[in-house]
């Protein structure tokens, strides 16, 4: 019964094309994959489910030897699909395209909100909850807006058994239903600015999903602003692009590089768009969040005014932006190895796991006593700390199962190191002994003052590996046959750009990059355009992307 | 234009037949509503948008005259409709049905999250997310379920443009696609139990809506858990209940009566449904919250089996229990008055707001820089407070308002209170001048306590004050027509009852109240069944609800 309700694995259900290693081939190279450098971690890796446990649970067997995930050196898209399954982030729904956030993955989407969720209330936002259905003429009303997201709408035509007399779309996104409701609630230039955010679900009938990346059904914030002027709405748009950047080089260690979209990139009924876009580990960009300065679109498109200061009716000038699920793939992406997820303190739902080891019966008290009293310890300095006391696992599994779930550090507590009423530490991001330090103490202060310090270093030592590949990948390019080259490498190119929305998809159409943003950051000096050689203000980077 | 756009007010959208007041006639009426003991504060309710102004915003100043709600004791159904418009809650959506919980709104669900997502993850259980859209061929595998909910569905049938070929169900609940899920997850003792907890949308086709209390689609969280044993299953259903009184209880001072429900009143699929019913003003029963033993009838129905220690395949043992934002219409119908609303301290999202009073333009700045201070002081000490600064508003006005909002305690501030470095400070759940102590010392420790004693003593002042309102309303019955007097006269029924199914249905449709629960707190001993005569174990609780 079970086996017949199960669907196919993520790999073929996101990405058809991909070959998909069957339960009985994974059998098969179970103790190949033991012996890759993988796996060789100090202990060997053994299951505890012995030979005659297999009657009993096979299923379970089978997902312990499961465990390994294809190095991403050899297949960047299996290795990720393999991590999401492997590290139990997320599993496929039963509708092609959605996805299940389980707990662990859930964890990183809860750390992201908990510091998102902060900044925005700093920065003068509320909460909110707009309903998710949406007459279907409030999204023909924008003529952009319309013409960016109908293809992709989910509709709902019966409500409580009956045709329902307008269509309701599912939100693909909010701004049609908060101008909406913005009519009602501004009136006079006293009830701007209008700051608010919701959490919600959003539903994008997306052909191609990658789980993560892109899915059917997201969980995301939408923020949406009102405000009596141009300079205000620009100068909100920048403030919250300027929010997404500082949290994911703080938080999520990752060098994005923040910027302006070009025209033909730009959100579906926004003035200007501003973006963070990162460099994934196979050096595809990732849009990771972005802010839109939506001008005076939607608010002349639904009426929404405000009496200014002199007595004049005037449309509000609005911004609207947002961070997704998206950005748990990005972390993904941006941080993991061979071996599996490698997550930046910060955001890692364990920030410390303990193993306890011990061979004979009379060791196991002693070491499960020592190893309690150091996560108690641990857990009351505030530390995310996880004590894997399971006996139905030998050390060396438990070393593979937490370094491929990417927790950063690892303490290892042996009767010898009671002894001497110390531990071994070990760095998720340094493999073999190199990451392993012997002899750290026990004591509550001097254990807790290393670990945290280890943890700021893990983290910095993330974004600055990070900021480093990024950079060795960025190719600076003054023409566009050397943009070609750039791109066929599969680096990023920057280069002058002034050329039109034609030649922009040309290079799209020719090398499959466009442009991701022209960066904030600009050399200094009037350029020229690598494509027409006419003089440039600004440079570009081109990608491809997910 | 923005007039047009505008749609019906809340009560004539949620409540065709309560005839609502129009905005000229609310005109007509501000000088008398002014004069009613209602917004009989210390200063007269006056706005400062002058004549003048009424030209620049007449919008702005007819909502500030619109403030006065309808008085509680003289149609409880337009006062909470009042309260909920003028205290800024939310507003209707533009979809039959559908509600936008505004920022002040939100704030209170805010605090009801934070509360139960500590306690949900003290008891064991992790946050996750499961799609929205479940397979329509899901719904139907287990028999009552189907029953229950398919009258209410909303249906995607159109996605990307295109027909689906299997319609998809926006989901009413998740134990389905729950089930779906475990099945996957789940294949030993070892794997259980699995406990978790999504916080999600969820829709259902309701043809008479109020907002909060019964929308088309609303916020709750559901967990969902997985046992091994029919014992660990009813433990956890009896758990998670025993959580939700606790919150009722200390949180928002509802004293609910917690108990089980009648079979038919049991959840769709449920094997035993337990609940925690609040009674509300207008001593109408409000089901705040229930947690389902679902025995094993969702595991039979999608084949969710594990494999026990001694080698059976076994279907698992299930709950779900929920709470929604229905909650926070049961907090405005348990604790207000007709002034508005009355917010217990712990989940008010403004605890304390602070007035300051000036006459001459040479008071202003020393007042406004002593409740500064205060303010600070009392932010520090961590407590919500709120300065009200606006230059637009008499402090009257802003008495009335707050009050109408529900804050529990106020400060005053003028000139001569600076002088002695004092405050006034008057509670919103004593009126007039009982509740105004003089004299309160500035001086920011003592300040500090003063204010968190009183914020204690509200809280337990509203649950004593609900208790006895409660239990001044039940009546013991124990006959049908002690019982049909007791529901005429508005009140809830409590007597012995072991009748069946057709007895039950009959009381409801001759008094139109139902069986509330079988309350956890019995008295002791066999008695007679009201109905029947026959012995009976229990008493139940009979009362109309929402």
């Amino acid at each position: 019964m079970v086996v017949s309700l199960r669907l196919p694995s993520l790999s073929s259900l996101f990405l058809p094309s991909v070959s998909r290693r069957s339960p009985a081939v994974l059998r098969r190279h179970h103790h190949h994959i033991l012996r890759t450098p993988v796996f060789a971690a100090s202990f060997s890796a053994q299951t505890t489910v012995s030979e005659t446990d297999d009657r009993v649970d096979t299923q379970k067997s089978n997902r312990v030897q499961d465990q390994a995930v294809t190095p991403r050196s050899k297949d960047f898209n299996a290795w990720y699909l393999d991590v999401i399954e492997q590290a139990e982030l997320a599993d496929y729904g039963p509708v092609r395209g959605t996805m299940v956030i389980r707990p662990y993955g859930y964890a990183i989407w809860e750390a992201i909100q908990d510091y998102l969720n902060v900044k925005f209330k700093e920065t003068g936002h509320s909460n909110m909850y707009f309903p998710q259905f949406i007459p279907y003429s409030f999204i023909e009303k924008e003529a952009s807006h319309v013409e960016g997201f109908s293809p992709e709408l989910a509709v709902v035509t019966i409500g409580g058994g009956k045709e329902l007399e307008e269509k309701l779309v599912v939100r693909p996104t909010s701004e049609t239903i908060v101008n909406h409701m913005f009519t009602q609630w501004i009136h006079s230039y006293r009830d701007l600015p209008l700051m608010v955010n919701q959490w919600a679900n959003v539903t994008r009938w997306e052909m191609r999903t990658k789980p993560f990346v892109r899915t059917l059904e997201f969980l995301w914030q939408e923020g949406h602003t009102a405000h009596a002027t141009p300079e205000e709405a620009e100068k909100e748009a920048i403030q919250m692009i300027d929010v997404y950047t500082k949290f994911a080089y703080e938080q999520t260690a990752i060098p994005v590089i923040a910027g302006r979209k070009s025209k033909v990139e730009t959100f579906a009924g926004a003035v200007k768009t501003y973006t963070i876009e990162a460099m994934m580990g196979d050096r595809k960009a990732l849009q990771a969040g972005t802010s839109h300065n939506l001008g005076q679109n939607f608010s002349r498109a639904f009426g929404t005014q405000f009496t200014d200061e002199s007595g004049l009716r005037q449309h509000v000038w609005q911004t609207s932006w947002a961070v997704s699920t998206r950005f748990v793939g990005g972390i993904i992406m941006t941080h993991g190895d061979d071996t599996g997820l490698m997550l930046p303190p910060k955001i890692a739902p364990i920030q410390v796991v303990i193993i306890p080891i011990w061979k004979k019966d009379d060791d196991r008290a002693v070491v499960l006593n020592a190893a309690s009293s150091v996560k108690e310890a641990l857990h009351a300095a505030g530390i995310k700390v996880k004590l894997d006391d399971s006996d139905q696992r030998t050390p060396g599994w438990k070393f593979n199962f937490w370094e491929m779930k990417g927790v950063p550090l690892r303490i290892e507590i042996g009767p010898r190191d009671v002894s001497s009423q110390s531990v071994v530490v070990s760095r998720r991001d340094v493999p073999g002994k190199q990451g392993k330090v012997f002899g750290i103490s026990m004591e509550p202060s001097v254990l807790e003052a290393y670990i945290k310090d280890k943890l700021d270093e893990i983290q910095s030592s993330l974004l600055e590996k990070a900021k480093s590949f990024r950079d060795s990948n960025i190719v600076d390019v003054s023409s566009y046959d050397e943009l070609k080259v750039a791109i066929s490498h599969g680096k990023w190119a920057r280069g002058p750009w002034s050329a039109g929305d034609k030649e922009e998809l040309r290079v799209k159409e020719e090398t499959g990059a466009t442009i991701r943003c022209f960066p904030f950051e600009q050399p200094r000096g009037i350029k020229s355009c690598l494509m027409t050689g006419n003089p440039a203000e600004e440079v570009a980077i081109f990608a491809k992307s997910y």
